[in-house]
């Protein structure tokens, strides 16, 4: 017999996320009531992800749990926000319960490891979409903005990108690597790692933060833009993980790295006279991200090599073009 | 040429809702900024509306924006909260304009009405769906539960259920009508009405509340198991309109009230101490809500008539087909 909504919410939502004290009513009322901490901010974010679109069909169903509930993360990492609550819109075919199971598993492991509370949401039916709306605060003034960055300011990423674009290109047999390679970079696609202990960190040190996920690229054109600024970022600088150059080549990596998509690392402008303290504060070598290059006066996003600027056919993903 | 995400967002969202000087940033960084009052609970709402589930394939573009607010905000009536932000994960098959104008239109329209502002969401390609999250305020433990009703309350409802039931049975022409009263019931579906002043005023009068959105029957029962209670509704008492009379005659109109669906009215208990104050300060014709029935301390969910328990299957949608 097919599980109604009621028996699906209790059986694989009630207790998926983490137990925190400031939820007054989780899931089970028309709404659900949190206690936001006094002399805070709240961020809010919500990001979809479309089976066919954001995955391929027929993905694990734990790695979509853990991508819905990532890629909002990120953005509040992006805002140096950190997480409290979520909510899950969740539109499925049918109630299948093996699945069901898997998803919530990969939701509830990414939610308690970053004390995240699932509140509420709403099961429907039809084609595969996951929506999570994501609450998290932040103290007064001191969120990350993509409008924050100046003409001058140095340019750091966090991880390695590009690995991600490649474990689809893996997952949906449009690359080829060896078992170790394509281990790695299909897991880097799968469960990507939001960051969320570096832009909490970043508040203070960062002038401008956003999250690369639709190419690194284009992305840095979006946070120039915001600041009203340009952007240059040195090619031979783009940090490059050894699977992805095993994979690919070290030139196709740097390409990747910079088009490809799904990363969910921090993008983040630094003041000159700020980079020193974050330096020292943040050793790179423990928290992971490298200088790629720097805001500049005149607009656009140039890729420079010796000296010369690179052309890239497309630089991030549009949803509509 | 085809709108890119950034362009359609500026186009049709960017002012979509009220201006609201608590919105520290809205659209247009990873994530929302919102300055909570303090002394509130923050109060959390999610619903989906899917094409060709939740309303036909090919509905007016104004009435899905509509809907799909509305649905929350009646969320938030049913906890006697004041809505404030909200966020859009839209999911479209392609960025149509004259689609998208009418949407957001319909959106808006009632975002101001109701003084929330759009501060956020995601653009995606799909199958249409649309999520809305919607974020609101009450005072310190003064939200309205489920959970808070006892045997004995007397038991409301708001409006006049099954109109929107017809109004749905009308666009999918499984049912005809004269006119007006199909224009009427046409539009309760099409654009209900949620009751969020009658919300916020039951507030100190109301033990419990929910909105009837699956049908009045339905969540009267849910309302009851909340509060470990049953309830009893008088087949008699159960409101209806007129033109719903008039469309399927008054045995029917009751019936479809009580199994219909799409209502988005408040069905609420009272203390029997507190039913005179309440109907004080909030004469039923002017706020237009009506008695009918009760919690009962058996459980489950029966309608009475002439002293004998009716039963209700789902024929009430099958008069029509």
């Amino acid at each position: 017999m097919p599980l109604t909504e009621f028996e699906l919410i209790e059986r694989y939502f009630r207790d998926c996320g983490a137990a925190r004290s400031d939820v007054i009513a989780g899931i089970g009322d028309d709404a659900a009531l949190v206690a936001v901490p006094p002399d805070t901010e709240l961020v809010v974010a919500t990001d979809t992800l479309v089976a066919g679109v954001h995955f391929p069909e027929g993905s694990p169903a734990a790695s979509i749990g853990h991508r819905a509930l990532a890629v909002n993360l990120s953005d509040l990492a992006a805002m140096g926000a950190r997480a409290a609550w979520a909510l899950l819109a969740l539109t499925i075919p049918r109630a299948e319960e093996a699945w069901l199971a898997e998803f919530a598993a990969g939701l509830a492991a990414l939610a308690r490891a970053h004390r995240v509370a699932l509140v509420g949401g709403d099961t429907t039916r039809g084609p595969l979409t996951v929506t999570v709306q994501l609450l998290g605060t932040v103290p007064p003034g001191a969120a990350l903005r993509r409008c924050g960055g100046r003409a001058g300011d140095a340019l750091f990423v966090s991880g390695t990108p590009g690995d991600a674009a490649a474990g689809l290109a893996l997952e949906e047999r449009r690359l080829a690597a060896e078992p170790l390679a394509l281990a790695y970079l299909r897991e880097r696609f799968l469960r990507p790692t939001p960051r969320m202990a570096l832009g909490e960190r970043l508040r203070g040190h960062a002038s401008a933060c956003i999250d690369v996920s639709d190419g690194l690229l284009g992305d840095a054109g979006k946070l120039a833009r915001a600041s009203q600024t340009g952007v240059e970022i040195s090619f031979a600088a783009v940090p490059v993980s050894e699977p992805l150059v095993r994979a690919v080549g070290e030139e196709q990596a740097r390409t990747l790295a910079l088009t490809g998509g799904d990363d969910y690392e921090l993008l983040f402008a630094v003041h000159p006279e700020k980079v020193s303290a974050m330096l020292a504060d943040l050793p790179p070598e423990r928290w992971g991200y490298t200088r790629i290059g720097a805001l500049r006066a005149a607009p656009g996003a140039e890729v420079l090599r010796e000296g010369t600027v690179m052309q890239f056919s497309h630089s991030g993903y549009q949803h509509f073009t």
